[in-house]
């Protein structure tokens, strides 16, 4: 996309906008309601030029639309939690609901714009933002939401004019940031970057739209139309929200990775105890040397029902200062969680830098229980692989540690188990019907949990099964493992 | 109280804690369970001196804990966006929802230890946190929320060793920090202040346990029965959760405050086309000022259905900078929100410094239709208003200008509007049965709008009766009165 190729003295005549823009307003309001209705998320990404019109532009659009039905974010620079986490992350806790629409005054692509020319991240950092960021608008527009980007574009000498009219008036002239002078000093430069984003981030789902902003009314009524002409085209072409589909077709023949482990090995008492003081106290010096080096680590636990997840992590945390870790158990979505893309909930409570977070459960419900049960489409089960993959690669990017445990038993000890459970007074509540029905579908479980295993196994994010049938020995083999895992990163 | 009387000799042998310490974490672990299938929230708070064991303290207790019902919050210094809004903000979207527990290490307590200590704030804001955190306590635990708050005590010459071991090891000296040496030089200073604190903010629903942390298994063993017996106790107390009852009894006639409303009153469209010019302007500026003052401004609309809420917000906003403001609509509470206390989620939404937040309807649903609707009891909503007027004090002691609307239209006008929605195609959707329904209680709604009216009109935070027959008339009337009231505060 060439902006030299812009037309910028396009124009709408005062009395030809007051003739179409009430049309228009309503025309988005009534869109608006029937996207609501039909529960389908819309993202409206405002960026432009300093001066562009950004403000006076999404007054403009809030004016015909519904307050019940939207929120407007305002963009800055990353505050001190933000920094702290992958640079999406800010932006996965704003994606909106099913039938919210979310208006993000500047957006994600200030990593791809500002962070960029300021240096403030490396090349590879920009590079590989184009990457997520591509990946981010994609899953999001596979779960149904429609995304509008609008870049307001205007003539250099245009932005001289604004600025100084902007700054002949005190109660305006703070609006003109030091920021804003050196952009217009580099306005060339500038405009090779945005050039560069307008045509790497131009997805079919997601495209951007040029405006043509010198003149105000011009901009307004092409917005207008432009997210008139979107959601039309979105409310047609759905039947049903939030089912259409990547293609996704799987292949490989899946290994029998489970038939693989031996179960038998165990280890005694007295090696355990040993063996359980050492790691602890490791692991609370590798606490402390990752707080000091600011590196983020991300534990998932899966494993059968009774597999020993529960005593495995507490054992693991035993030793570690509470103010350094966090355990996420995973349960079913709530309301809020279930009007979401799914990994929504997971984005919240990534680990910050120097911090520990540990999943009991996680993400990979999605390809497990959600899958066997029908809580999603094969669409969906299928398509998570990928963006389970992309999201974790998006973690280990950001220089995280993560580190994935299957904890496996065989079908005759989670018997033992369960029985064991029924018996013992105080243990009586960790047994369901549910687990019971859960084991019926043993074998169903096994292919899903190789499958799930073989797909998102990688080098940044590899899976270790480890053999559970002895709890002592489990809960040695994950200690190393993660101690492992973090002084290799060190 | 005083911290002299505490007898730091107390002890817990080893092989006596050996004998004690997992029956006490079995009986914790199922009286949190309990606590869970009743939909109880509760609330520990660890505070004490530097070095005083929080961390390992609360780590003992997570570990006897099903980590899948409760957090855990590390209370630092407020960062910039817990700075920007009253002090008790960050803890408010921190209360657990029902049957969750929440853990504090550190809490709202900073405010009349460190803040006061450190002279971060002035002797009138620590007194006023008194009041406010017993206010805060009070409230949650009116709705049923079970609060425990332990102080850690150790001696000066404890602390001392402590501090010298820590900072022997390298891999912990990191652990002592300035303010810790700071704290320790001024241990007598401490003293009393603490006992402040302990003295003003021990209620009978939410008492202070002084714990003797100079040997950590007494403390561990005293934290747990204190936890043990508090959660017996309020486990048997209550049949149904939630909805335990601060006495209320109100009084006092209620003058008929809607019926001196002149209705007649209006505005011809010229004066109201020049008015609005000069409000909007005018508002512009003000929001510049504010934000460079940093002061909030609230704002709520109540009104009649059809009182013109919607247009009148609009106008409001017409001519603000987006960036400064943020309509907040309000519908009926969604699951989340229904499990937690009902200010809740009003607090995640209090304007920060310098911007200007609007509520479409607002916390006073309580005492409108949750009260005439019946979904809440008599209690709650007599309840109420106390804690309306607090909650709207804390705010205005934080320097926030609170404005209150109600939108006043007479019968015949709402069904005029009414039938004038039913026949404008593009008015249509704003009309719905329940509007009918509510309209024919008229009656019981008039008597709670001059309830609401009469007991929530506060100096701080006043109600305006907005004559809104007229929109023209009541669009000026409410801008007018913003004007006023933020140029009052500057």
């Amino acid at each position: 996309m060439n902006l030299a190729g812009i037309d910028l003295a396009r124009k709408t005549e005062k009395h030809e906008y007051k003739k179409i823009i009430s049309k228009l307003e309503l025309k988005a309001g009534a869109l608006q309601r029937k996207a609501r209705e039909k529960g389908i998320p819309v993202i409206i990404v405002f960026e432009g030029w300093g001066a562009a019109g950004k403000g006076t532009q999404i007054n403009n659009l809030m004016l015909a639309l519904d307050p019940r039905g939207f929120n407007v974010y305002l963009t800055k620079a990353a505050n001190e939690e933000e920094y702290m986490r992958p640079f999406l992350w800010r932006f996965w806790l704003r994606v909106p609901a099913a039938g919210r629409m979310a208006i993000f005054d500047r957006s994600w692509y200030r990593r791809v714009l500002n962070d960029r020319v300021e240096k403030l991240i490396s090349k590879r950092e920009y590079q590989e933002a184009y990457i997520e960021i591509n990946d981010f608008e994609r899953q999001l527009s596979d779960e149904g939401t429609v995304i509008i980007k609008f870049f307001l574009h205007i003539s250099k000498k245009e932005q001289k004019k604004r600025f100084k009219s902007l700054l002949a008036n005190p109660s305006t002239a703070w609006k003109v940031s030091k920021n804003d002078r050196k952009q217009h000093r580099h306005y060339a430069t500038y405009v090779g970057v945005i050039e560069d984003m307008l045509k790497k981030t131009s997805l079919a789902t997601a495209p951007w739209t040029v405006v043509e902003a010198n003149d105000n009314r011009f901009a307004s009524v092409k917005i207008l139309e432009t997210l008139i002409a979107t959601l039309s085209k979105a409310l047609s072409a759905r039947t049903r929200p939030r089912r259409s589909a990547t293609a996704t077709s799987l292949s490989g023949k899946i290994p029998p990775l489970l038939d693989k482990t031996d179960l038998s090995v165990s280890m005694e008492r007295e090696e355990y105890e040993d063996s359980l003081k050492k790691c602890q106290a490791r692991l609370h010096e590798l606490e402390h040397e990752i707080y000091v080096k600011r590196i983020p680590v991300l534990i998932v636990y899966e494993g059968w029902d009774a597999a020993g997840k529960g005593g495995n992590i507490r054992r693991l945390v035993q030793g570690l200062d509470p103010r350094g870790y966090e355990v996420v158990p995973v349960a079913a979505p709530n309301d809020v969680e279930k009007a979401h893309h799914y990994l929504w909930r997971f984005w919240q409570k990534v680990p910050k830098a120097g911090h520990i977070t540990i999943f009991d459960r996680s993400w990979y419900g999605r390809v497990m229980v959600e899958r066997i049960e029908g809580f999603c489409t094969e669409t969906e089960w299928k398509r998570a692989f990928g963006e389970i993959r992309e999201f974790e690669r998006e973690l280990a990017d950001n220089g995280m540690v993560v580190v994935k445990f299957w904890l496996d038993i065989d079908k005759d000890e989670q018997l033992r188990r369960f029985k064991q459970r029924q018996t013992i007074a105080y243990k009586t509540w960790k047994i369901t019907d549910e687990d019971w029905r859960n084991r019926e579908k043993w074998g169903l479980y096994k292919r899903a949990v190789e499958e799930m295993i073989y797909r998102t196994s990688t080098k940044d994010a590899p899976w270790t099964i480890v053999e559970a049938n002895c709890k002592l020995y489990a809960r040695i083999k994950t200690m190393e493992t993660v101690i492992r895992a973090v002084e290799k990163k060190l």
